[in-house]
């Protein structure tokens, strides 16, 4: 055990611990969740402390000894190391303070000992004076959350397109089904079932494209703010520099925020990344609804299309396949949607010249990030890509129904379409019988109009018939 | 009274009533929150319905002595009249059907009356054949709710526009008022006024740049899908023509969806737009907390800016003056983000072809839209402007604060800086009057290291004092 | 017109308004939503003003013919008149004071012209100094809301019963059509359609309950209360008096907080009653769907139930029924949810020794009684009462589908019952044809196994046979 | 590795792990959030396997040798043994089944080792015929979300209780505190330090019961409901021992549903105890933000009350200390509202005989007790127990501001007063010093006018003056 010191007083911290007091302070102060910082933001947390040692040594302020311990122990955390001495509750007070201390305390008893020191020597390399010189925690921890959540943001667009991708290919494949529309759960009139899913396909590339714009503001940093967000003490060449390295450091192309008191203050830019994950989270639950809805049955459900059977859905009905990876996606949306109301009260209750709520905010928006993403992936490669029709049973529904009077009704007029509407409600007989017995059109005028292209685009089915 | 009919039945109506059978049947259906429909909205359906009747008159499906005349009528709904017809419920079930219908009603009925029968003589014009022609209410109704939805947008903008060169012109008022910045509501260190009321126009300058972009996507109207977006028995020249009509119409640059089964069933377009207004109303809310919070008092808050006083804050309570203005904001903003719940659930429920959840998705985007307009119209005007400055008051809490000790800091060392600190902790004394008392500093010094530009920008306050 | 004068100046009164200055300046601050206040809110409010004014006379602080004047106005308020004349908007600044001091302008001008004097003329009446006596908006516009919510709840109560009995008669009725029970939209066991409709009168049941729960702690008022909560200034024997006042006006048996400073700060009461409202709203909401998908069809979908038709469902597609009165269920449900949403940011949004968001809170709560009132009482009358039953149909699924194997099971075992199952599955055949066929079970004995009753509760269906 | 078959094929399973084949695909179909079952949920569902088992064989249907050893096998999980099994995602589809089934796999595979075996031997035990006797995934898994949530719940109980009692030790140690109301954020009446802890021990007093309400309807569980609440299969003697078992073995005294079908599929009851929890969680955070408030500065704020530091507040300004505590029970509570959100959406999306929805709602249920009891904890023991007040700082506030005059007011006249009003408004002199000066009251008259009880209860402070 080893004695560290704070303006609060003593602990003993076990020797062990890359950690310092504030840590240990803070594991005390918060043992909320159990949930540990998000690796992510660990990560990202240390190309900031990393780019911030060496802008602070090219602007000459920082020890090149220091700063170069200091520089491989944040590297040995980027490469996945140490990464079990960020201990700190998800949910703090404080503002990231403790999570921007762990990661000050960790970089440096490692620095330290890197330099041939024992932990906890802090006259070697200081948590605050070196590791988080010139910075504030209302600056270096939002700039980490920014990188982390471009960083796992690039995994969700990846895999929302691998999705689409997936649902164009059915689009595709399923081209030429000709099935029953339905507005309201009624019968409607006939679609494609490629449609559908082309449908699916063009609302999430429209998803994507949100997202992506969405990210467009998290792309300007505070990093030289300090405290509330004037930059007091924090050299001009610094926030030039610091920048840059940020950028080289995380591949991610940053800039300094045009407004850094506003930057500081305002959290909007993630809130707004949420909203664009909200919606798609919305357009996503519709979607597995839809295909929950289409794939019921068997034997007393619509029945019309079969998602691929990935796990036994009952021990005591035999036989039983339910359609798991659909639901996961809704309950996915539903946690997503609920983060999003959490992200917005975190972000309005900011106060003057900083956001404290940040890590809840934080929390929740990395959350919705990871779970997007490993959704997405599973539900294209274990549901989408697997699915497949029951075509005969399309065919026969939309046979069946009542909707093809629609397409009939410009060649036969609207009297006779409706006197055949009502014998086949009557009688529950298809249309097509009841139009050939009546010899009001042929088999092949039927066929020509009852054409599944013709009869799922702009325009009149079977027009020709009626030049 | 006259009778009418439908298939499910007959009933009276009133004489004096341009609506029918239908509207009748929906206002009994639909008794819910006896609002009626927005007047925009009813607008914005006059403007479809003069633009299908133009169109299908183009393409030589409609007479052109009942299409004049149902232009005729659409042209005064346009203009205002006719308004007191429009009487279905703004919740209402049927996908919108009722609503679409009623505008059909009133617009055969004073159509046929223009052509010089009686209200109910539909063999003269025929609320569905006519009016309806070519149209379903799926693709008939969304375009009127995203005409609409654009017309209020744009005043929203222009009064955040607005409300932004109010907070402009405060940023220039206060750039010169040193106060004290705050975070976790605890002294920081100095800000100037106008930095803060900088932030607040940058914040919301992001938010009108949202705003404007969320309402791309409604530019794409589904005119022409008709029951399910497959367009069938919709002619191909009436759809390229009725969208150059609306765009005519409307005055803006509208164009067909490029996939009109999904621009039938998705609703996402409108769920971006209130998400985009709901980070609006969470950054004004956090702004209006923050002006509550500055003219707190007037003895016993923080005081350091006034809001104008706009009514007697109390009976009891003789000379109390509240924030109301700021206190309307923030209910507004909790308003329009229980909305965009109600928004979001309404758009989850879509299914298949088509969201019938949309007349409450309306009724709220279209609120949102009307109650943020009108609330940043009267917080610039009757609040924002108005606000002054206690300048003496902001002055003397940053001379009493310790936070200055962080600019002297660089000058004298960390040490005697903590010596100071403590003893202006202890005694209660300003920092600057032990500065001076121990001859740490001169007055001339000190001036210059206080000085509100420097104290408030990147770099060292006084640093010219260090060469 | 007439000039009256308050702290912040004169200003120019239409003569033929009741209300006075304050209302007028309301009216130029708040032009946010358009809606006036709940007209059971005015009912309310005018039961507080006559109740403090009898409670005054009373303890001998308010003159006689003043008093009498005051509660004559009163009188006519609650009986429905001069309700125009209060005029404020429903979402104010100011914590309900402009509504306050619209009620007391009113009244007091009501009340000087009943005492033969002309509009204005506050000397003989004073909207403050009479009206308002031993009051302050901060005890007499919650106790105004309490009143409201409660007699409003009553108008739920009694709906949600209604409802409820629809339900149980549906139950009763249905008592013995079997049909397919569905897990995950999959075909699960049979199950009895009274049975479904029994669950939802249950769900229901719980539902009345938690809302008449929530309804308790709205009995303490916090008339007495003032400014804060402490009273100052009110007369003991007052506070006594006018809570049995206003139980003997309203009705309803209420008493005196124990506790004002927090009654007069803390809204959880109201957001009480609007969780118990929400759950309820997903409830029904979940109902709704399940009739819609029951109900879903006629040819391609469930089809087990029919709804009531209740107006035509589409202009283009002849014949079409919708689904109308559930949807609108689905609807206010969402609107419900998103009002929870709203309330709690209110709430939440309290400071110190008031919550000044009141105003939006009590918006929200209002809409939502009145809403859920009035959507449940008709979907029972125009749509539980009127479902029908297509027991053929159910059989029909029943007969076909692999779950009735399970009931088999304990008579012929586990591998027989496999056995028949693939070849179900397989040639899509009916269980009970392969059963008979193959000579597994008799006819009357299937008859005994499948009895509907029997397979629908606990234990093996036709266990007789086992014996 | 062993080799393990389900109806969709074989998987190799590690020798080393007690689950089988369905829990291996589970992790392959959900790699969602990366959070394993909660621990009480795993304790709680080996009550349910151990009470079914010992249901099971009383009624004669289990041997007694298997059973026996499926108990100890629960008993064991049920000491916190073999959690480390327990690996499906608490976000999956299929409404538990995974989790039933990693049960039922990790008890089989125990019990088979404690009979001898060797994991996978299911022919000694099997997951399914013998663990999961009589036991649907839609009865076993409700009821041990309903165990836990009742275990989880009772530590929140606990915990708020210590909270209120934290509270009202502070209520009687503030008690003679004078200090200034504030409504609206600005200066009011007078009240006593004791009297705002007092209401805010009041408010979660009313939380705690509100709580304890909401459980009351978990205490029905819907064990022997089988696949669709039918209780198809379900030996009604089972049915009755299962749930005395369950209370013996739980503690918690349980009884069977009234009604199985409703049971099943309404997940109303989890949704009410979210409830109630969430507006303990609004309460909670007004409360945090008023401390907040009123800790704000130490300068520059209103510094009435002191929160005890526990952790420094920041490295760059040397001194400051964050109120860490309070904003982590800010964040908390919007964790709980998020939270709240997710567990409405996967209620309504109920369908028919089933809410497939449980694991997402089970997830933040629990999660939602787990926080709110640490939170609890701590914000008693390391934030309210160490507040201190800054009693001069106070009484100069309350002595300088105006309101103070509202309790003259009775002693002296309103004219009187209004004079002393201005003039202290415009010199800023303290009321008491004009009055003093004036002659207009003596020291003495004053002393007990402004007397801290007599002001701050119902009635004219000083009354006895005016006798």
């Amino acid at each position: 055990m080893r004695k560290e010191k704070d303006l609060l007083g003593e602990k003993e911290i076990s020797n062990e611990m890359y950690y310092g007091i504030q840590t240990q302070r803070a594991m005390e102060n918060f043992p909320i969740t159990g949930y540990k910082p998000h690796p992510t933001l660990i990560h990202a947390l240390a190309i900031v402390k990393k780019s911030a040692a060496e802008a602070n040594m090219e602007v000459g302020r920082l020890n090149k000894k220091i700063g170069q311990a200091i520089c491989q122990a944040c590297e040995e955390i980027i490469q996945g190391d140490l990464h079990q001495y960020f201990v700190v509750d998800a949910i703090q007070g404080g503002a990231g303070t403790s999570m921007n201390m762990n990661a000050n305390e960790v970089i440096a008893n490692r620095a330290i000992e890197l330099l041939g020191g024992t932990k906890g020597e802090y006259l070697k390399v200081s948590p605050n004076t070196h590791v988080n010189m010139a910075q504030s925690t209302n600056d270096a921890f939002p700039t980490a959350i920014t990188i982390a959540s471009l960083k796992l943001a690039s995994g969700v667009l990846a895999s929302l397109n691998h999705l689409v991708e997936a649902l164009k290919e059915k689009e595709a494949e399923f081209d030429e089904v000709l099935k029953m529309g339905r507005t309201h759960l009624q019968d409607a009139v006939p679609i494609r079932l490629g449609q559908e899913f082309g449908a699916y396909a063009k609302v999430l590339s429209r998803d994507i494209k949100r997202i992506e714009n969405s990210l467009e503001d998290l792309k300007e940093i505070n990093m030289g703010a300090t405290a509330v967000g004037t930059g007091l003490n924090a050299d001009p060449k610094y926030i030039e520099v610091v920048v840059e390295r940020i950028t080289k450091n995380s591949g991610i192309e940053f800039m300094t925020a045009s407004n850094l008191v506003d930057s500081t203050q305002n959290t909007d830019a993630y809130v707004s990344v949420s909203a664009a994950l909200k919606i798609c989270a919305v357009n996503l639950s519709k979607m597995a609804n839809d295909l929950r809805l289409l794939s019921s049955g068997p034997k007393c459900g619509l029945n019309e299309i079969n998602l691929p059977p990935v796990q036994p859905g009952s021990s005591i009905m035999p036989g039983k396949v339910n359609p798991v990876m659909a639901e996961v996606v809704n309950q996915v949306a539903f946690q997503i949607m609920g983060n999003d109301h959490t992200i917005c009260l975190a972000s309005e209750a900011g106060q003057l010249e900083l956001n404290v709520m940040e890590p809840v905010l934080t929390f929740n928006l990395l959350q919705s990030l990871d779970i997007l993403r490993n959704v997405t992936t599973v539900f294209a490669d274990k549901c989408i890509k697997g699915i497949t029709v029951n075509e005969e049973r399309c065919k026969k529904l939309v046979e069946g129904s009542i909707g093809i009077v629609t397409a009939i009704n410009p060649h036969v007029g609207y009297e006779t379409a409706s006197t055949v509407a009502k014998e086949a409600i009557k009688t529950g007989r298809p249309i097509k019988e009841i139009v050939l017995e009546r010899g009001i059109l042929s088999e092949e005028e039927l066929e020509k109009i009852l054409n599944p292209y013709d009869m799922t685009r702009p325009g009149i089915s079977g027009s020709e018939l009626l030049k």
